[in-house]
């Protein structure tokens, strides 16, 4: 297992704060299912949590299996070759957060800096945060240049 | 189900048509992993192309079981809400394609339109394409616009 040097460290960190959106895999029926999710890493990459309705397969589905996996990819800048597009993809649990008290009202706080617009979702009964708990994590920072981490390694990249 | 217009239809296929990478779900071990791949998509919408290495996660995991998810997201432009980028998911199987024969040059000549950066994959013996056909597909408009749609009914936005 190759260990990142400190510019591999550094981009896998740029890489997790700097991008929004991921893709959010979880178990349908027994079935890879994929769907777009914001998200927001906790400061020391120890989880990444989200914000998602229950109405949602995606919740659904963590409700069923909390075995998720989630990718985090750089945003397609229109570069020649889009296999050079750094990414992360994680795979670990999904635990429900909580919707009151200190570490809720922290995490409202930061996800609304993060996603205004979606301070809508706090007066809807449905909506409520998630972490994604990482098991391992494995590191595209380039063609030909993966690094497979395991969560303490991930952790070690946010310092 | 909602029934896309004639606008809604026209976004998804320009979805599909404008972006580059997606987000491929596959089962690994019973569990959901998530990878970044260029994609083509078929001319009709009947199937999403890739060209992956025998010795990637994602081909071993299709190898084992067919069973696949494909995201494809508007690329992040900086808006306000990012929720609001436009998104399709595809459930559905994975199927090699031989390496030889009139489709696979066909198939060749447009992957190397795409994504000419690609050209030294045709000479790695590890490289080979796979087909994704879609049984169905989730289409998210935008906020709150939400389509479910059969294989038939995401063909006939390719028109």
């Amino acid at each position: 297992m190759a260990v990142m040097d400190a510019d591999a460290s550094a981009a896998l960190a740029r890489l997790i704060r700097s991008v929004r959106v991921a893709a959010l895999g979880t178990l349908r029926q027994g079935a890879p299912q994929v769907s777009m999710v914001a998200f927001l890493p906790e400061a020391d990459f120890g989880a990444f949590c989200l914000r998602v309705s229950r109405l949602a397969w995606h919740t659904q589905d963590m409700l069923a299996d909390p075995r998720v996996s989630l990718s985090i990819v750089e945003t397609d800048d229109g570069r020649a070759d889009p296999q050079t597009l750094a990414r992360v993809a994680l795979r670990g649990e999904a635990l429900q957060v909580a919707s009151e008290g200190e570490p809720f009202e922290r995490l409202k706080a930061a996800w609304l800096e993060r996603f205004p617009a979606s301070a809508v979702t706090f007066a809807l009964a449905d909506f409520g945060f998630w972490r994604l708990v990482p098991r391992d994590a494995r590191f595209v920072a380039g063609l030909g240049r993966t690094y497979n981490l395991s969560a303490e390694a991930l952790r070690r990249a946010a310092i």
